[in-house]
């Protein structure tokens, strides 16, 4: 095309009704003109007036299309003479034919070995809630109107400083209040400082083994253990070994324990999934072989506020002496998932770094709502807001056990249901768990086959997990009965 | 201590007022004379009922006490016998001894090199705000009441589907106004499916890099680049060569394009920190580069809505038709840092797989934050927010630009003042930029040395980033004051 030709061309593209904004079109046009060489590079364009008047157009916003052309690099002025045409052709690759000749064809673009093996063991359910789903907690009880309250507070004066990026570690105040809260109920000793705020669980352990490991370490977990932390291991680098658990807990044997990890993560409180309390002496035994032998216990008590008939348990960390200790906890279970505010407990002399390497990798802000969050526990509705939910999950929890034992007596084993926010109901070997929770899925019910929380293959048992924290009273039978359904073919059991 | 001085031992250091609950201090002066071995092992200790006659306390108190303890395996009950103490020395640490015998000894309790290297080359200050922090919005005109309605909205009519943890890929709402902004806006070509909500761009980049890349692998950098991202990426295990850039951006030699990397990280609409726009010719040579060697191109599109004489540039993504870009942008500059959403834009193909990930290895939230976001943009106010701000600060860089030229004239050159929310005042080759910011400091001027942007050592420029979107207008004079008063000194200009 000729820039003679260029207004007719234009003319007959611009939608002077309806469609974009002119400025947008005329710049649409212009830049797809250029790309596809209809317009040459060199050609010279027509001046702002000329075009702004044969088009019907505002000089002004030919210009501004102009500049804009000129900032990106599609033409280039020069004073007194005019606008030309950029070469646009991509810059040449120097050097790319060589690279070709020597380089194997270029790799196909999929996922890096670390992104398809976390793709792999994806264990993330598109569902969140409903029966039976476990680890999820009622929202709907939350003290909405509290919170609101609180949170209104602090918009209508406005505090930029809460608006901004969190300095590492977060509100010094919530960190004041988190440390009473620990030290009360979970037998944390620690200073506010020694704790860092984080988004919870997952960023907490993440920010641990990438300030305490390198890729290769390796890690123990118990076998089984939750699926989200093996993924944020693993793509860390760390290489896993999955350590069985018996009634104690984690149960290292002589070879385990001749070969130290780096670091190892442990459920003490409440063993994820099966429930089971690691005993004292075991938990003597890891604090000192950790510190014989140089390595970190990252202690994860994810629910253990949500304990029936006995008080929570006092914490490993409790019993460290030796610094050896990371704790991680969260206000998911405990309040609602979608805050995303939880916490990690480190030895008194990580604290600056661990507070410096947060604020370096995960940018963090959120800290109006860790404010809320502080008077939330300041003016105790935290408190209240357990041990309301303690009453009403623990009641959940009995209408399921007694649901469980009217169907098939003591025909299926129950484990773990002490506390937390569901039970494992064990299936007799041979019984494939997977198909089970696939069918269940089939009729709308969401239960996690045991199997698939076991590292080491051929060590699995079969069970199902079954979650009563967001299932209403009046649902957990009727839902039961559906999975039983499902349960029964598969048990042997004609209906 | 023998068993029947126990009730002496406790009644002398119970505290009956003032203290703790009577039940947690019986629990922790048991809990104390187990594993002082006071009480040895295999003691008998008195029933729930002659200890609580003894010290005058409720049986209840004292049932519960011994049955935590028994929980958390201090003692143990056999029926009809009595509840004795357990032995609670450590499990022996079978293979121990083997293990010290090979072993080297325990390692010292350091950080990993990773960690150690993380937090050598941190780049975070603890300040936050104030002139002149480069970087930083003004989040006090942020429209807080319109922001505190839409949430109090929510917050009213409980939803506790926005209170659970986030399905990969954020709230469908807001990946749908946000494609439709993007597409506006910044030229950008998605379906809302390929949009993933993150809480920033370094979780953006953080998933990216762990999705599509492995440890080892080659990561392009612009020299100079963002010290927060260099974090992300060296933690991931990825190895950075340093691009340096000219005034078209980013500008690989012969060499670097005959060695194609993995990924390349650029920041095309306006360079980090020098502020250049990427030029066409150099964009269109990126994308034919990485479309024939197989590699991904970052995208990172940080501020580029507040661009001062013209409008934003169009993307990088909206040039790509091999789908080898990754765009990632956040709301932290146009609302406020604290509030931590922000989006990665995906090929199509890479859609579910990065939102699978996101779930998998961040588990998130905070969708009533993405709705009231959502709403907020769909009222208009976002549009209207930036484009007051806009004006907000280019009037602070024109105070600032008018500040710096009354000072020093020409002098000293000016960079990368056309957009953003900082400038960069180029110093003399020579004059020690990190001492000058140091000293800066002392008299409360927060300054970034510009060579602390570079990772190639013996090609960093001297310098200052000014940042100007959080100071107030009247501020910007007398900060530079100060900020003159240090710099003077070291440009050898005697006051």
């Amino acid at each position: 095309m000729r820039a003679s030709m260029l207004s007719d061309w234009l003319a007959q593209r611009i939608e002077r009704t309806g469609g974009q904004p002119i400025y947008r079109q005329l710049y649409g046009l212009l830049q797809q003109a250029i790309l596809s060489r209809e317009l040459p590079a060199g050609t010279k364009v027509p001046s702002s007036r000329l075009l702004a008047s044969e088009l019907g157009l505002g000089r002004n916003t030919v210009t501004q299309v102009y500049e804009q052309l000129a900032l990106e690099g599609y033409v280039w002025s020069a004073t007194g003479q005019g606008t030309f045409v950029s070469d646009s052709a991509p810059d040449e690759i120097v050097g790319a034919e060589s690279a070709a000749r020597n380089a194997a064809p270029a790799e196909p673009r999929v996922l890096s070995a670390r992104g398809a093996r976390l793709l792999q063991g994806a264990g993330v359910s598109q569902r969140q809630g409903g029966a039976f789903m476990p680890g999820v907690p009622d929202a709907s009880r939350f003290p909405a109107a509290v919170w609101n309250r609180l949170q209104s507070k602090y918009w209508r004066r406005l505090r930029p400083d809460l608006l901004t990026y969190a300095p590492g570690g977060g509100l010094p105040k919530l960190r004041q209040v988190l440390a009473d809260y620990l030290r009360t109920s979970r037998s944390v000793h620690c200073t506010p400082e020694q704790i860092i705020v984080t988004t919870g669980i997952h960023q907490s352990i993440d920010l641990a083994v990438r300030l305490l490991s390198d890729s290769g370490d390796v890690i123990w977990t118990e076998d089984p253990c939750y699926w989200g932390v093996r993924s944020v291991l693993q793509v860390s680098g760390l290489s896993l070994k999955a350590i069985p658990v018996d009634a104690e807990g984690i149960n290292p044997s002589a070879d385990d324990l001749a070969d130290p990890p780096k670091l190892m993560l442990v459920t003490p409180s409440h063993q994820y999934p099966l429930g089971m309390v690691m005993s004292l002496a075991r938990r003597r035994m890891l604090l000192e072989f950790a510190r014989q032998n140089g390595c970190w216990i990252i202690e994860d008590d994810y629910d253990s506020e949500f304990r029936y008939g006995s008080r929570p348990l006092a914490s490993l960390q409790g019993l460290d002496t030796a610094g050896q200790v990371i704790y991680v906890g969260s206000f998911g279970k405990t309040l609602f998932p979608g805050l995303r505010i939880g916490y990690i407990v480190v030895p008194e002399g990580l604290s600056a770094s661990f507070a410096t390497a947060s604020a370096e990798l995960y940018r963090e802000g959120q800290l109006l709502q860790q404010a809320v969050l502080s008077e939330f526990i300041a003016e105790g509705h935290f408190t209240s807001h357990i041990r309301r939910m303690r009453g009403i999950y623990g009641q959940r929890r009995q209408i399921l056990l007694d649901t469980i034992r009217k169907r098939y007596g003591d025909a299926l084993e129950i484990v773990g249901g002490d506390a937390g926010l569901h039970l494992v109901l064990r299936l007799p070997d041979g019984v494939d768990d997977r198909e089970v929770a696939k069918t269940a899925l089939g009729v709308n019910i969401v239960v996690r086959p045991l199997s698939g929380y076991f590292l080491r293959p051929g060590r699995d048992m079969s069970g199902l997990l079954i979650g009563y924290g967001c299932v209403p009273e009046e649902e957990i039978g009727p839902a039961f009965e559906k999975l039983a359904a499902v349960l029964d073919p598969a048990l042997g059991i004609r209906g």
